[in-house]
């Protein structure tokens, strides 16, 4: 998924990529930029069409509709964020220090998770969730709820193991990754401020969710 | 502040009210009902000032602009959740059973936090935080921010007396808050079906969010 995600989002010219997916990828590009910086609703499909540079056809023929084509940017977007963490989640399992190897992917999904454009994002589709309930539904279900069940499957594995004390994998998953995104994240929520945490900030968050964690559902 | 926030957010007519406290309750029950049903830039002040029964002139006369008025609501509501919980905050350093405590107070807080029109508002928040950053930051300071504060300052009393292990009580109280919150807060962030958590279930989440922060925070 990682490969193919960053192939996918790549901003470089591929001389092998057919007249077809350039348009796609022109068009794609376009939207997404167009709806984080007017939202979802003050974006027409003629605007986009101007800016990817090819006719509005073109796009309704890609795409079908705006609700369609916003979709396919919040899958885009998320599978990419998804990517860069994938192959830590998968070798938590085999860890030789728990501690540490969670520190590091919990540093890591923090600094992924409030990437600019993903918190801008979210804050539109929480916007638009009454108006477009698929939409919000759609960035829940492939963003954060597939991101519990990924890590869910692996602390299950860590229970067997008997690294973690775990009677529902489920619900540990989500205390994990709400203990180390949530304070900087609901404060992005309400602040379009892009530098109110540095990175030492995060990282803190990030070690402070991590010992929280492991004290009640560490073995040792 | 509870009977106060009482008074102001009452539905009953007061007899001692004067004309003019009495339109404005009317502006403000009006607004409120508008913006939660049509977002904050979907709701003009003609509607507002038909729906209360005033005039335009009166509406700009009490609160100025729409962004004056919206912020009045913010502060109204988020005052009024906040006293259901203020007395429970204050007591909890002379607790005679931590744990017990901390459960009751954080069965409050999801079930408080969690009410319809607060999500609602929070969505609506969010989503124009871009274009309105002051209501935003309200909505943060006097909601979040502010029981943080006061949640933090009873922590470092705990922490005086043993009860708390605490370095840093802000860090321990925005720990908690999210412990107990995250969880239903983030998906209803993206889905507006207000039956999704049953009362066992917020209680569920309350009761693990304090078992986890005791087992970080606890002296035994």
């Amino acid at each position: 998924m990682t490969a193919d995600s960053a192939r996918r989002t790549s901003e470089v010219d591929d001389p092998g990529e057919g007249r077809t997916a350039k348009k796609r990828r022109a068009i794609l590009q376009a939207a997404q930029r167009l709806f984080l910086q007017k939202g979802y609703v003050g974006t027409s499909m003629d605007e986009i069409a101007g800016v990817a540079g090819v006719s509005k056809q073109t796009v309704y023929k890609q795409f079908a509709d705006k609700e369609r084509l916003f979709t396919e940017i919040i899958v885009r977007s998320i599978e990419d964020a998804e990517g860069q963490s994938a192959e830590m989640i998968q070798a938590l399992p085999d860890s030789d220090d728990l501690a540490r190897d969670l520190r590091t992917f919990a540093r890591s999904m923090v600094t992924v998770v409030l990437q600019p454009h993903l918190v801008r994002m979210r804050r539109i589709i929480i916007g638009e969730a009454d108006r477009f309930p698929d939409l919000a539904r759609t960035w829940y279900e492939r963003g954060p709820g597939r991101g519990h069940s990924n890590l869910a499957a692996r602390f299950a594995e860590l229970g067997e193991r008997g690294r973690l004390a775990v009677d529902d994998p489920l619900l540990a998953a989500q205390t994990f990754q709400w203990l180390v995104l949530s304070i900087p994240l609901n404060r992005l929520m309400f602040d379009a401020d892009e530098r109110l945490f540095s990175t030492d900030d995060l990282e803190r968050y990030a070690d402070e969710g991590v010992r929280v964690f492991l004290a009640a559902y560490g073995t040792g």
